[in-house]
């Protein structure tokens, strides 16, 4: 009895330690801004999805003002097939005609962010979804090529609004649909659309929420880090290949446009967040400056 | 040519005398919080979508703080047609289960929440697009008739981001989807919602558009005004019938709840929510309270 | 009986398009400050005063800061006539001494610009009414012809009293009496004062309300714009004459000074500033910079 | 030469004792509302004026904020007699008819409380004047007894500009003309109107300047201070009569109103107001509550 | 190594749990005002001292507001004893001249005051020394004992200074020395200078750090909780004596006085602020109120 | 019994007028920053003692902010004797181990810094006493001779604190201890830290309080004023000498910094601070910059 008290009491004080080790990355966050683009496995696994909405909210709790970019890649697909809507992808965009889109705003703007909303707020956090169309805060163009419809790239965003809404304690949680400036609507790349907010916040950090490992090199290994300048090297060395190309870029343009690090995190690892941020062995590539 | 200008300038003198004419109506709801039910034509017809989207910003540019609760039975009957889920009511209520609730969200929070976003953004206003989930801004119990499933009673209204959202120059337009306190989510219905919206806001105005010209008498000659008191011997004598009757209960709920005036307007009527606030002669039933 | 009902809803429906139609000029201006120069007809005859005070009480109201600046040459001669005290001009300035400023100031700061705010206040605004010498508002030193005697040229605006005054919801009238640097007290030209204080705010537009249709061309027609560069011109033409010289120079000065947009309105039209500001179609000439 | 220098120390030593003595009363009163009638020989003569002027500027930078009300009854008589406007009281009122108001508004609000202001400002003060016509400044209804004309009594105040102006550093400087409920003005006697606004602002004090000792016994001596249910007992008595009945009846008046205490206080002595504030021995009668 | 290096995964998911399960705790308290005595073991020994400037920095970080109150007997004594001055107790209180009130003075206000202080800003948290002279911010009078000479019981707290001071981020840390109103200054017991703070703050909690387990039974079992009621009875039955007793009467007082919680609990046990805020098992014994 | 009473009156007269000379004064500086090295005589006898603690109460009470920085050489000296231990100096600097560090320590924030604190707060000002440790408010690194031990040269100062408190209506009295970067305690030379204090604030004034005269040419007569280009000159010629060299460069540093006007005062003076402040003849020396 008296050695399983001591037990007990060996792992109170090993959470207090814990508790305590977090204490340097608490002060060096405090304040500061995180833009995490969620999605993949830790959209879709029920119990990945109550970690992620636990830990944005401890982030919250300690004084970091997480701002959650959403896709909603699988939700869609499967309710255009219910309702039918042939659909297909141009160089990994999907083709988006007006019925389309009615049903990408419906998904995403009326199911994932509303669930994710539920989720933050039942793990104590306080969220508000919003889409791009709110308050005009995502405004978009037609992207270059027409032949994907109506998907757009970003021109604007109104950072007044995301702001004030974290600033009153809520956790900003955006669709990325936006509004276009010829009265029409777009549907955003989740990625691109975390990214630029992440640089029209200036945000501390750009999170990016994937199902892999992060940037692997010829053999398979992890980088833990990585410059800005050698990642156009990896590249052209087609080491860095395919999805993760554009995955690169939005960490590569947040960098230039004034976000200070960024991260490719595997999101199938439970609490990716929480250990790449609190502890000083995260769990994919961070992406730096060249300083 | 001479008699042409004299008619032009006629008609400039007539314009710059209405603007005068609606100056003591500005005066007097000057920073007044107006929370209207949009709902029925006014929300299908284009040309009324655009007509209200434009009363609404004009409302916020001279000071006044509409907030907007909205409806969508059609468009949610028919996405529910086309993914052949069934669908029935009782007494009124849509018997809501799992998956049509999904429906439900679908289209309330993300379809019509954000269409009528865009309107407003687009004739000048700003709005804000909310379900009742976001920042647990609508929180509701099971309705006491457990036969229609997920369909709730409102125990409660965070006014808190609503008044934040208002004060910062935008128009809230809030989905009628509530968090429930046991972790589910109600259907609620958008009359209630609004009404107790109202209530928990002290608003001076409850305005209920619907596709009638309001409470009429035995000749069918419609009644201009009527007190709280006179409503429930008008319900008595069966003068009240129907489908009026939830709606002059949202009335009188509210007045009881605080609110100072009430209307049901008649949202055919183009502006009809202008003709109501700033002529002398409304559109559509006044009730107030008794004194 | 039918067809009277019918007009009424006509007029009813044509009232509310015309408040719409404001409402672009309404988001247009929000914010901003307009220096109306006061005087003339619009000053003196009854129905126009009372006119003028609902005008510039709408402005307020739907969010433009209004700031008059008036004068009051006829009052002024009335009372010196009355006391007997003879009175004459050099250059169109009124020659004044110690006693004529003192019945200057009389008829300015305690009866004319007393009974602004006392319109403006009955019309449902609320107007707070100021001298020059009001927390030294306007500083003035001695115009170099002496021959006048206590007239000013300002050399110094005090806008932190119109702008507090102006940010508590309050309209400030400016009676043109300044305090001289060493003492003195100067009676200022209400047009200069008004184009001062306007470059002071660098207000969105200066207002002149004169008796004249504006500037006209050698064939009495109006110019319904003009550009800075061309005025010098028209004056060396001897197009621009007489007493339209110092008002179009207060409007060149203004517009080099910082105001956006300058206009010479005929003040004996009933509500010439709302059709200026709320119509395709204004009644007077605007002056604006060479872009 | 070395008793020179020593004179001249011992002058300096005494001067930085006296700013010392001062300090108690500085901390005593900081951040106190005073409200001073300002009349009689203080506001005719040069220098006392001037000395006015000094002294309310120094209330206001060591932290008190003085509230100025005036008359002007000397200057208001001398422009009739030059406009040969008859004039005659009725119970010490003047009976006033449009022409005179006109006349009293123009002498007050233009002349008179334009002076104060200048003097203040050249004193190193910041003065604003202000008329009760003012943002409704003082809002008055007709006298009973009218016989006196468009004489009025105070029935509302709006403390809220005087108490901003006065927050933003500012001296409140007011002329006693009030707005009427039916759109017409009125003069307020100046001691009933400071009264008046002590009791709306609950000043810490109320300072009647007049031109006598203040209130004295049967032998003319002095009360340094007499308390309220005094007051009532020394009119019976026939000790307090004439023009100090309405004096006393001011004060008593503020002390039931909520202002802790009043001053009679002798206006031909130099500096009254500071030896009243900032010296035990003060230079009127006191009048305070029961207590 | 694979299974090193699924021993480090381990490890790392085990911290980022521990976080999460301090998420509740961190929502409960947030805002909250924590009130600490710090002395005993935890203010002597050097890790312990490391430790306790951790715990309190987390607090800050974490949205508590923790105010230190300390104690430094042990100081006290070893200063007295160097400079050979002879010091007794009386009921527990050091008896205090003027000479061993300023060796008091120097040690509790220089010398530990500003190593704890020192102690937190090494640790990432932003501390202020304070005694309570500082702004008057504990008023105290003689004791009735007057044996014990300059020792106080307090009679005013100056909440102001430490709420600011809080509000900006700093965590007070307060020398238990107050100004009497007499011109003196007193030595007072920690452990009642604290308990004051925490009643004229109103804090949540009331912790009472010390060198004991906390309150035992009479089987030398500690109690967990107990409530405000059961005290006295323990009290009567001879369970509590000693030095517990006074311990237990802040407790008890604080309680009465409106603090949420009191706690007294182990200094000697690492942590032990952290065990007993963020753990569901305390280290010490909980006194509540009693519903 | 007449001529008394007008001696009386004549006094009060004469004490009124000077109020009204500081007016000036009051005015010029209201809103400014002076940093006050407080030391030597002024700090050692008790009549001065008082006196400084009444000028600076009424500094902060028309309006100036002081910020006392102050020694307390001779205190220091007399424990480490008290303790036996053994203190010699090295350039003017006390050569300090830990032990007289911790001796500093208590004597300047512990006994030093509580006086004054009290003295002012008992003159009815408002102190709160700081070290240069608390909020680390004084960052200093060890100076270049290390043979002097923990003496600390200044290389950044929390103004943040300073301002915090001073802006709530409390004079900031600061022990000039300072926190290390490698977490050692420094000892900081008094003058040294109140010009880095004054730099740091961009003080209006700088005053460093003295046991001399001020300045002096080779006669011994003083210099009212200096510009700085002649301190060098000045020290050259060997006019100023020995221990005035260093309070001349504190005041040359300061005046670099960013402080507009630095005076060397005679602290033996009673008031000194006031009448170099409120008069026309200092008593000091004021070293201002070129222009």
């Amino acid at each position: 009895m008296n050695s399983e008290k001591n037990g007990k009491e060996k792992k109170m004080s090993e959470k207090v330690k814990t508790l305590l080790e977090a204490l340097p990355y608490i002060k060096k966050f405090a304040g500061s801004t995180f833009v995490i683009k969620y999605g993949g496995a830790a959209m879709e696994e029920v119990s990945l999805k109550t970690e992620f909405a636990k830990d944005v909210s401890l982030l919250k709790f300690v004084g970091i003002n997480p701002i959650i970019v959403h896709g909603g890649g699988p939700m869609i697909g499967r309710l255009l097939k219910d309702l039918k809507i042939p659909t297909r992808f141009v160089n990994g965009l999907r083709v988006t005609d007006e019925k389309t889109l009615e049903v990408v705003e419906m998904v995403l703007s009326g199911l994932v962010n509303k669930e994710i909303v539920k989720n933050i707020n039942d793990m104590g956090g306080r969220a508000i979804g919003l889409s791009g169309k709110d308050g005009k805060l995502l405004i978009a163009k037609q992207v270059k090529d027409t032949k994907v419809g109506l998907v757009g790239d970003i021109i604007g965003v109104n950072t007044d609004i995301i702001r004030e809404i974290s600033r009153h304690g809520y956790i900003p949680v955006i669709a990325p649909i936006a509004d276009g400036v010829n009265g029409k609507s777009y549907n955003i790349n989740a990625d691109t659309a975390a990214g630029s907010i992440a640089q029209a916040l200036s945000a501390e950090k750009f999170i990016l929420l994937t199902d892999v490992k992060g940037v692997m090199d010829s053999n398979g290994k992890l980088f833990s880090t990585l410059k800005k300048s050698e990642i156009k090297k990896l590249i052209q060395k087609k080491i860095i290949t395919g999805g993760m190309i554009p995955k690169v870029g939005c960490c590569v343009d947040a960098l230039k446009g004034g976000v200070r690090e960024t991260h490719i995190v595997d999101g199938r690892v439970p609490h990716a967040i929480l250990l790449e941020i609190f502890t000083d062995r995260g769990v994919g590539t961070e992406i730096t400056g060249d300083k």
